[in-house]
């Protein structure tokens, strides 16, 4: 478990930045392999990449020989090859909770508004930036409504997702809620979601792994 | 470990399908409470529902005083609480394997086309029956090259995803493969896709989680 861990990392790419996350609470060095989204077409279509993940998403990572893809088993296989400190709680209930919230956010808001679906919505249905804002925001809405439903006032929540520490959850949360800001999401209606994220974001860890602090993250003003 | 399952499920939709493979696969006994998603508006959006998901969504699992939701999470939790038969291999590396094909179905594929979402693309965008259909189709075909070129010719594939032995990313693949049939997607271009899942539904396990065999699809010739 002591080669090098290598990241094919988009700075603004939130699946990538929930994989960030993780390996810095876990307290795990690793190497940024840039993979451009929108240059040329978007690197990540280019054989190169494809060769290291057929999906040409971001992110993946490497590990030895190993090739690990899609951001929630990169999460799920930090978990199991470095167990500590953890990402999931002990008792199997609430580690479900806990995916559950996860889920929330990588299975039912996140794969409606990556980047090739918005390609998608303009460059085959027509749709408008105007009418792609409002599609984003649409499944952020419902997806958050549900999740501030899920964390308020339940008695496994408490300054982060699940207790008081961040875990699998927070990974996935705060990416989502930075990718909601940059579509302009109200978020008042989120207060739950809007504290844990504050409170995520004033550790080391979160704050690390923002995309603003990306090597490949153009320069502040330009 | 001992108070009765209960799965809110539709015959048709996918997500269900996974747990209820995975119950089977487990062993486990289990009530269906049935959910019509389409029958008055959809029963997943009346308050009976929403108050065990505030997501709307099947499946729900209930076991004792706890409600489980997320389909993969709830997946991981049978693994939790009855390991044995697993669903993952013993590697952590192997694991993460299959983790990475069973979210290439439920982070990629599932979440473009589940019915809420068609229901938007028909309602909101004014996409006809044809275009939406086009959709469905464009995002299998988008997911299964990709998981199509990750089985293929990869050592661990064998009968099943990984080895001899079904696990969680068949728990999801075949599901998705009964969808895309309905949506008349053409299987020619991912052969061991196709044979994974005609492996799988020789299996009591996979037929008796098949739609058509739930208590609430409607019977035959109807």
């Amino acid at each position: 478990m002591t080669e090098r861990l290598q990241l094919y990392s988009y700075w603004r790419s939130s699946a990538a930045y929930r994989v960030r996350i993780g390996l810095n609470l876990k307290g795990l060095s690793y190497d940024t392999v840039p993979v451009h989204l929108v240059r040329d077409g978007g690197e990540q279509h280019q054989p190169a990449f494809r060769n290291a993940n057929p999906q040409g998403l971001v992110p993946v990572l490497k590990h030895g020989s190993r090739t690990f893809r899609q951001s929630m088993a990169i999460l799920e296989y930090l978990e199991d090859a470095w167990p500590s400190p953890s990402l999931l709680p002990f008792d199997a209930r609430d580690r479900a909770r806990v995916r559950a919230l996860a889920q929330a956010v990588a299975c039912e808001v996140h794969p409606l508004n990556n980047l090739r679906v918005l390609q998608h919505l303009e460059r085959v249905l027509e749709v408008d930036a105007e009418g792609r804002d409002a599609w984003v925001r649409h499944w952020v809405d419902e997806g958050f409504r549900a999740i501030e439903a899920m964390l308020v006032d339940h008695p496994s929540t408490g300054r982060f997702c699940e207790g008081e520490s961040p875990g699998l959850a927070d990974c996935c949360l705060v990416p989502q809620v930075y990718n909601a800001r940059r579509f302009k999401v109200d978020m008042a209606p989120y207060p739950t979601i809007e504290r844990i994220e504050q409170a995520c974001l004033a550790l080391p860890a979160f704050d690390a792994a923002r995309p603003e602090n990306q090597p490949d993250a153009p320069a502040a003003g330009t």
